[in-house]
């Protein structure tokens, strides 16, 4: 077999080889994603079905000179292997050097680091608005598809793009799928347009304005030179709408478990089936996220008989989140897929609230972002009883534009809104209970992650999600009954001890305890650093404060009585965040506070033990700040 | 003439009109909105034109069973007044006794508080989806338009509107304007619908999966009312496309200075003309917001020639930020109004940095909300080099949508964003020339306010905007010339004393300042004050830290040598801002810190003198506060 991909450095190589060369390289560069995504994981769906159009634009354009930008990034790996970056897919020792999204630091062919949907349409307008006022030449390209083009962000850049006078191309990768299915009236439009080649009257494009060209064979490469070829001089914006089909090569290369086309499955691959994260894993296989997510949807099914109001909203990645096809099927209408439509995941929710219903709208930390004026007006101030539940909330090893270190000051802070904190699962599920049945109010769940799961692990309190929710509801500890006060509202002292005292939010729950652990063995065991020389470390307060939406002030009051040092631990970036709050509080007092948590800054594939290094995480860390702040 | 208005104190009286009665009422109601208006201030041209679509529908809905959600609320005024609030626009004494937005306080009839545009499709799919699920029946209407749809969660919404399954009317008002004038390519559909009567096979709703009906007689009440008693039982989402004439009546009652239609000076009115708020004016009768805004953009003028890549983007609401007729006109190209769409209009400004350019956005802190992801993502982790203009930031006596004291905590904890906070109008044209020159990096600067605006006319300091400009231009004090590093990183110490530092941010600074004047004067005027009793008072430090994002710790430390209390003063919430992170710094040393800002609360048209007192940000309370902490 010919190795082509061999001879690719840069775009140019690529320029070199004749069209019926492009079909080969496809196949080779389709084989290297598979192998990249089977093994060491990443988006598999969306880039397979991309590989020929981007060949494509790589043989007809000039980059970087002419700038393309790929929207969330989703199917980049084909530009990423085009751009000198092959090796990183070909070499199973290289793999995990480049970054899954497109990446500035990587290369001038990579104009922006995207990993959040939707904003491409609008970036690629501005850098054909700013060519054109600077008289500049050269061309603009957005590709953009996959489920993306139903995000408000990308529809605002649509509605606008019309308004550039010069050229400006945008690729629609139409592969008939968003991460779960498209949902929505465009994606409606976008099948009665390939249903009539692209010539049905009725074309949302064309209605915004815009110039639009179809291509039935996007998985054609010589077709899509041809059409590129043809529009790329057009001196005015043009849509070109590419019917491809997601995770093509799939089956010939029969990846286990995964099919070509509408398989939910094949968005993303990972080297350990059914589990979205590299990062922990549960007796049962599966991450914090996953675990507490389908928890959570357990707890609500056998809910939904008698509440017909009582409904789950997931803005797309439900999988991710333990949202999975047996609850989905059973919920029936009691789910809704909004699709990637953030802003009205939270609007609807407050909606079906409003009419008295229990909406529960389940999504990461960093999607949540998207909605921040929702939840702060529709939601919050509307007093709208809805429910977040925050997924993959705190310090992470993800890619820069995903981190969830951002929540606690960005959600923390908006008033009326009830932010809870659970360090354990039968917690979380009687929050859950509490927030989707008596609270009527605005609530935000911060979902547990790895630290809490392998702490829970540790002591023999995991067990598949029917065996957890099961022994909860045995329990007996149900909320449900009570009344619409808020039963976390005062904090949970766990150990009442003396001198210092140790509060540790949600995530960071075990962190605390286990500094607890090693001043108490470390004051028991060695007499240099025994009672008599840091009494205030030998028997800390731990204090589990379960939720940072308020301060517990009795109880911070209590401890001026017998504390002279108070230790608040996060996971979260520490500016805007929770444990400035209780420095505030004693700011005008003589009480000492150590505020443990993330600093301030973007962080991209940082491993999390480096991360909690880095921002003095570790319990031993913890340990020697307090040694030295006590002894002072 | 009759009065039909004053037996109106509920839709059921409405109900006991007939027909023809219809427009006499409509007059009346237009004749009420004019008065209220012109008199008291208000929406003028959206309200005028959507009469007869209100009364038609109280006409022919049983609200409040009918869920009628008017999004943004512009158009709510002829709502307000047939459903038992008409006191308040016909009875001079009792203005002000409603909110401008709809406001579920007042009425059962308004089901949200609504002042950011675009949600109330989702809201109202919201609405009939929970009717649905619990099989209730009643009707859900979503009042839509006055340049709301092209925002990017109105255009989710209408994309997942097609998904409700039973009964929802989206009643889209076509004034032929924004709040400015119409962009982007959806009102190029809109008028090719009216052009067509609505018979065009280009339409946008019907693309999405919606019906559609067209009204041409939007300001016809009995046409209306067949319209709805036509659709009102569709057991399926449907668009009423009406069209409707802005500022209807404006001429016709001679309201001096304004034209129906085409005029964004309907829009909205104001008691003292071209004056936008009631709160503060300068010696040329405008506020802060205006005075520094023209401020700005004239400083930006003489460079568009030097600089073809120098552009401001408005996402509406140009004129409320002295973003005026005669600037827009002489900018040219250099200004896009990309309408309400404020992340298209970040990611726009981010597409034009990373060609080059030097993008600079204006809108106000409770808009820049709605973009939070964007800023957060593509603007500053990115690094690209945008220029935000935070206008009306700070606590503020508006209605409870439109408050600007949740800024800090939002966009002042963003990595990589420098945020400024300058205390004079030279010193905000300094930073922004360096921030639109050479500074190439993501720049907030928060646009002074009321205190700092009399602060300055205190001391002769505001002239024209153009003088000032001019006078700006002759100091030299500019700091184009310098490199790329930040010239405010450093707090400005404006006087050295000791004992007690405080640091007054932004519009707070003149509070620090007449703080510190009481502290002098009141330690040397009144003996049992004096000196020897409360010696950390008497020759307060004072600072302007001049930006928000970092802590200048070297004059921190330095504040350690000769203070003991530090205080901190900002005009935003205190939970999530900037003193917090002051008192964080200082936890583990025995520095006291009082941070001054204020609550955590939604609040709904306080006086800011109110606002002050509650927070204790009047100088008297701090002095007081001072007094008590310095003798502990």
């Amino acid at each position: 077999m010919s190795n082509l991909l061999e001879g690719i450095d840069d775009p140019d190589d690529l320029k070199t080889l004749n069209l019926a060369q492009l079909p080969v390289l496809a196949e080779e560069i389709r084989e290297a994603i598979i192998g990249f995504c089977t093994a060491h994981g990443g988006h598999l769906g969306s880039n397979l079905g991309a590989v020929e159009l981007t060949i494509a634009l790589h043989y007809v354009f000039r980059s970087p000179k002419d700038r393309i930008v790929f929207d969330v990034s989703h199917q980049c790996y084909t530009h990423k292997i085009l751009t000198g970056r092959a090796r990183a897919f070909l070499d199973p020792d290289r793999y995990g050097t480049v970054s899954g999204f497109t990446c500035r630091a990587e290369s001038p062919h990579d104009h922006f680091d995207l990993g959040h949907t939707g904003t491409s349409i609008s970036l690629a307008a501005g850098m054909a608005t700013v060519r054109d006022l600077s008289h500049e030449h050269h061309h603009v390209i957005a590709v953009i598809g996959d489920g993306s083009l139903s995000s408000g962000t990308a529809l605002e850049g649509l509605n606008c793009a019309a308004k550039v006078e010069g050229q400006l191309i945008i690729v629609c990768n139409d592969n008939e799928m968003a991460i779960d299915e498209n949902v929505g009236g465009l994606y409606g439009n976008l099948a009665e347009l390939r249903n009539s080649q692209g010539h049905s009257p009725h074309n949302i494009f064309r209605d915004l304005g815009l110039d639009y060209r179809y291509v039935e064979s996007g998985n054609d490469a010589a077709t899509m030179v041809r059409m590129f070829e043809s529009v790329k001089d057009l001196d005015h914006p043009v849509v070109i709408h590419v019917h491809t089909r997601k995770g093509l090569g799939i089956e010939r290369h029969r990846v286990p478990g995964l099919r070509e086309g509408h398989d939910r499955n094949n968005h993303w691959c990972d080297p350990t089936p059914r589990d979205d994260s590299s990062s922990g894993a549960s007796p049962t296989g599966h991450n914090a996220r996953w675990t507490y997510g389908s928890m959570a949807m357990e707890s609500l099914l056998t809910r939904f008989r008698e509440d017909p109001s009582l409904v789950v909203i997931s803005p797309a990645t439900a999988g991710s989140n333990g949202i999975l096809p047996d609850f989905i099927n059973s919920a029936g209408s009691h789910y809704i897929d909004v699709g990637i439509a953030e802003e009205h995941a939270i609007s609807l929710a407050c909606g079906i609230a409003r009419g008295g219903g229990s909406p529960i709208v389940a999504t990461s930390a960093t999607f949540f972002q998207r909605a921040y004026d929702q939840i702060q007006q529709e939601m919050s101030l509307n007093a709208s009883a809805v429910t977040l539940l925050v997924f993959a909330a705190g310090i992470s090893d993800s890619d820069v534009t995903h981190s969830g270190a951002f929540d606690i000051p960005l959600l923390g802070n908006i008033p009326d809104l009830t932010c809870l904190a659970p360090t354990g699962g039968g917690q979380m599920l009687d929050m859950l209970a509490w927030s989707s049945g008596p609270a009527r109010r605005p609530v935000l769940i911060r979902m547990p992650g790895e630290r809490v799961l392998a702490y829970e692990r540790a002591n023999g309190n995991v067990f598949s999600e029917q065996e957890s929710v099961r022994r909860w509801r045995a329990s007996g500890t149900s909320v449900e009954s009570s009344s619409s006060s808020h039963p976390w509202s005062r904090y949970r002292v766990v150990h009442e001890g003396s001198g210092t005292a140790l509060i540790g939010l949600g995530n960071a729950y075990p962190l605390a305890l286990d500094v607890a652990r090693i001043l108490r063995e470390g004051t028991a065991s060695n007499p240099r650093t025994g009672r008599s020389q840091v009494p205030d470390l030998s028997d800390p307060t731990v204090i589990d404060p379960q939720q940072y939406s308020t301060l517990d002030t009795s109880t911070l009051d209590w401890l001026r009585s017998r504390h002279r040092l108070v230790v608040t631990l996060e996971d979260s970036q520490l500016n805007g965040g929770w444990g400035q709050r209780i420095s505030a509080y004693y700011a005008r007092s003589a009480m000492r506070v150590m505020s443990v948590g993330a600093g301030m800054a973007f962080t991209d594939r940082v491993a999390l033990g480096e991360l909690t290094h880095r921002y003095g995480m570790e319990e031993e860390a913890v340990v020697t700040e307090l040694r030295r702040l006590a002894t002072l």
